[in-house]
C-alpha cells in the first residue's frame, strides 16, 4: 500500500471515537475505554491485524450477548504465587490486564507469580500484557489460546489454534525487548489480505490446503490449515500454550474454542496464562540491567549479512512504528476506512477527521 | 545406515561401561552413574547426538581440569517459589536433575518453583529434567544457554546458542507429553553428520554462510551459523532462552559461553532454568489427567495427510524408540563403536560385547 491509498488519523481522536462507539453499544464506560485503547495501541504498534479493524467483530459479539458488557472478574482460587481468575465471559483485553496486574503483584511478594485464566474471550495482542509487567520492571510473560487453524503435523483437519506467546523483558537505558509470536509460521490475517488483493500466490512454507499438502493458492490455504512454525516444532508449541491457558486453567481447547467470528450463539471461553518473574531474584536490579543493555548493544552492533540496513532486538520495529504513528497519525487502508465511516453513521457518531 | 553397519550394544551394559569409564577418569561414583545414565538415555530415546558418542568430549573435559569431578551444588538464595542453585562447575546432568527437583519440590508446597542455575555444564537433553518432574506427577519446564550458533536475525556472525527448551506434561492412561526443542531449525549435529558422510548438500533452509546467505552445502554451512527456527522468531527465542538462562541467573550469556568443543582452559559457566507448575493448581487432578487423555487420543485420531501412517504426539516417537532399544540393543555407527572400544583400550576397561 502507498501512502495515497491510506488515510491517516491521530491515535487519541481515533481512541475516543472506538470508546463511544462501544458505549453506544452498551459496553460499560471503563471497559469500553481498556478496548478502545488496546485497539488503538495494536494499529500504533503496527500489527493492524489485532488494530480497529477489528471492531466491527467485537461490536457484533457485543450485540448478540455472547460477551458481558461489564467485565466482572473473580478470584476463584489464590495463594502467594498463583491465581486463577475467572474471567466472566468479559471483555479480553480488561480480562487480560486485570490478570496481568495480578501475576505482577505475587511476582513482587513471591518472586514469581503465575495467574491463569479461564471463562475470556479474544483478548488482542499480547505485548499489551507483558509490556505492563516491563514497564513495572518485572519480566513478563503471557499466552493465550485461540481458535483452531493449525493440524497436528502429519494431520490435514485444524485442531489447535496459532497460538500466541509473548515475553517481555525490561532493561536499563535500553528500551524492553519484546518477544510476541504465535506458533504458526505466519499469521493468518497475511493469507486473508494476499486472497483479498486477489494475489495468485502466497510464499511455500505458510499454509497446507485441506488434504495436508503444502499450498501456495492464498484461497486454497484459507480452507485448509496454517503452516506451524518450522513444522513440527510450532505444533508442539501450540499444543503447550493449549496446555496452560486450556487444561491447566478449566477453559476450552482445541476446537472447544468458540470462533470468534463464526459463533454468535455461545461463549469463546478463551484460557490464558499470565507470569511475571522478578528479575533481580538471583543478580541485583542494576546488574540485570547493565547486562541487558550490553547484550541489546551487542546485538545490534554484530556485523550484517548484504542488503541488511539494520539488526533490530525483538520489539524495536514496533517501537519504531510506534513512534511514526504517533508523531504522524494512523493509516487506514481504504477498506477499513469505509468500514468505520459507515459504522460511524449507524451509530450517529462521526468518524475522526484524517490528518491532512 | 543400514542395520549391517551398526553394531548393538544393551543399555545396562553400556551404562555400566560409560559409569566406569568415568571413575577411571577420577570422577566421583554418585556422579558417573548419573551421567553414564543420562548419555544412554538420551541413545534410547534416539537422540544419538547427546549419547555416548560425546563421551569422549567429556572425558577430554574432565581431564582437563575444567570440570569438577564431584559436583559440589549450593542453593545460594532460595524463598518458597524460587531457587538459585551454584552449579560448582559440576557436571550438567547431576546440576540439573538436582534443580529440577528442587523445583518440583517447591512447586509442590508453592504451587510453583522456579530454579534458576549457574555455574553449570553442558546438561545433555532436558527431557530427562523435565521427564522427572512429569513421573512425579508435575508439569516440568528446563530450558539452557549453549554455545553460539544462531547470529541475530539479518547478522552474519553467531551470538546466540541454538538455546533449547522443554516442556512436559503428565497425562492420566497416557503417556506424558514431551517437547524438547531448540531454536534452530534444525540440530547441528544433523548438518555435521551430513558433512562427515560427504553428501554434496543439506535442504534450503537448515544454514547461512559466514556472509549470513542462505547455503546448502554442509562444509560452508558449518562456517556459517545455524537458520534460526522459522526466521526471526527462533532468533526471538534463542534471545529468550538466554535471558532466563544467562541474564536471569548471573550465568554466561550469548558468546561468553564457553565452548564444549574448543576451550579447554576455562568454564563453560552454563546457566539453566527449570520450573515445575502443578497440574491441579486449578482443577482437580483426575480432571486436568482426563482432559490430558481426551486431547491426546483426540489429537492421534485426527485424519491424516496422504502418506502419513500416524499422528504423534510430541516426544512418542522417542517412547517408541526406548521401548525398541530397551528391546534390542542401542546401535552405534562404526565410527562410534570404533572410537568406544579404542577408548576402552586405553582405559583398560572392555568395551562391552555386541548383541548378536
Amino acid at each position: 500500500l502507498t501512502n495515497t491509498s491510506v488515510t491517516c488519523v491521530a491515535a487519541p481522536a481515533l481512541t475516543a471515537w472506538v470508546q463511544a462507539a462501544f458505549e453506544q453499544q452498551g459496553v460499560a464506560a471503563t471497559d469500553a475505554a481498556i478496548f478502545a485503547d488496546h485497539l488503538v495501541q495494536a494499529n500504533l504498534r503496527g500489527v493492524d491485524s489485532h488494530g480497529v479493524s477489528r471492531l466491527p467483530i467485537y461490536l457484533k459479539r457485543f450485540a448478540a450477548g455472547v460477551v458481558a458488557k461489564e467485565t466482572r472478574t473473580t478470584i476463584e482460587q489464590e495463594a502467594a504465587a498463583f491465581a486463577l481468575l475467572d474471567g466472566g465471559n468479559g471483555s479480553g483485553p480488561v480480562v487480560g490486564i486485570r490478570a496481568m496486574q495480578l501475576a505482577v503483584d505475587k511476582a513482587r511478594q513471591a518472586g514469581v507469580g503465575v495467574v491463569g485464566v479461564k471463562n475470556s474471550n479474544h483478548c488482542g495482542f499480547l505485548a499489551y500484557y507483558t509490556a505492563m509487567a516491563a514497564e513495572q520492571g518485572l519480566i513478563g510473560i503471557a499466552a493465550t489460546s485461540a481458535p483452531s487453524n493449525i493440524a497436528p503435523w502429519g494431520g490435514k483437519v485444524k485442531y489447535f489454534g496459532a497460538n500466541p506467546f509473548c515475553l517481555a523483558v525490561p532493561a536499563g537505558e535500553e528500551r524492553p525487548v519484546i518477544l510476541d509470536m504465535s506458533s504458526s509460521q505466519v499469521a493468518k490475517g497475511k493469507i486473508m489480505l494476499a486472497a483479498k488483493e486477489g494475489k495468485p500466490s502466497i510464499p511455500a512454507g505458510w499454509a497446507l490446503d485441506p488434504e495436508g499438502r503444502p499450498t501456495t493458492d492464498p484461497k486454497v490455504a484459507l480452507t485448509g490449515t496454517l503452516f506451524p512454525l518450522g513444522g513440527p516444532k510450532g505444533y508442539g508449541l501450540a499444543l503447550m500454550v493449549d496446555v496452560l491457558c486450556g487444561m491447566l486453567t478449566g477453559a476450552a481447547f482445541g476446537p472447544y474454542l468458540g470462533d470468534l467470528y463464526q459463533e454468535f450463539s455461545r461463549n469463546q471461553n478463551v484460557g490464558h496464562f499470565f507470569m511475571a518473574l522478578r528479575p533481580d531474584l538471583f543478580v541485583s536490579a542494576p546488574e540485570f540491567r547493565s547486562r541487558m543493555d550490553q547484550m541489546i548493544r551487542e546485538v545490534r552492533s554484530q556485523p550484517k549479512a548484504d542488503g541488511v540496513a539494520r539488526i533490530y532486538m525483538p520489539g524495536e520495529i514496533e517501537d519504531g512504528v510506534r513512534a511514526e504513528r504517533t508523531a504522524n497519525g494512523i493509516p487506514l487502508t481504504p477498506e477499513v476506512y469505509k468500514e468505520l465511516v459507515a459504522l460511524g453513521q449507524t451509530y450517529a457518531l462521526p468518524f475522526p477527521n484524517p490528518i491532512d
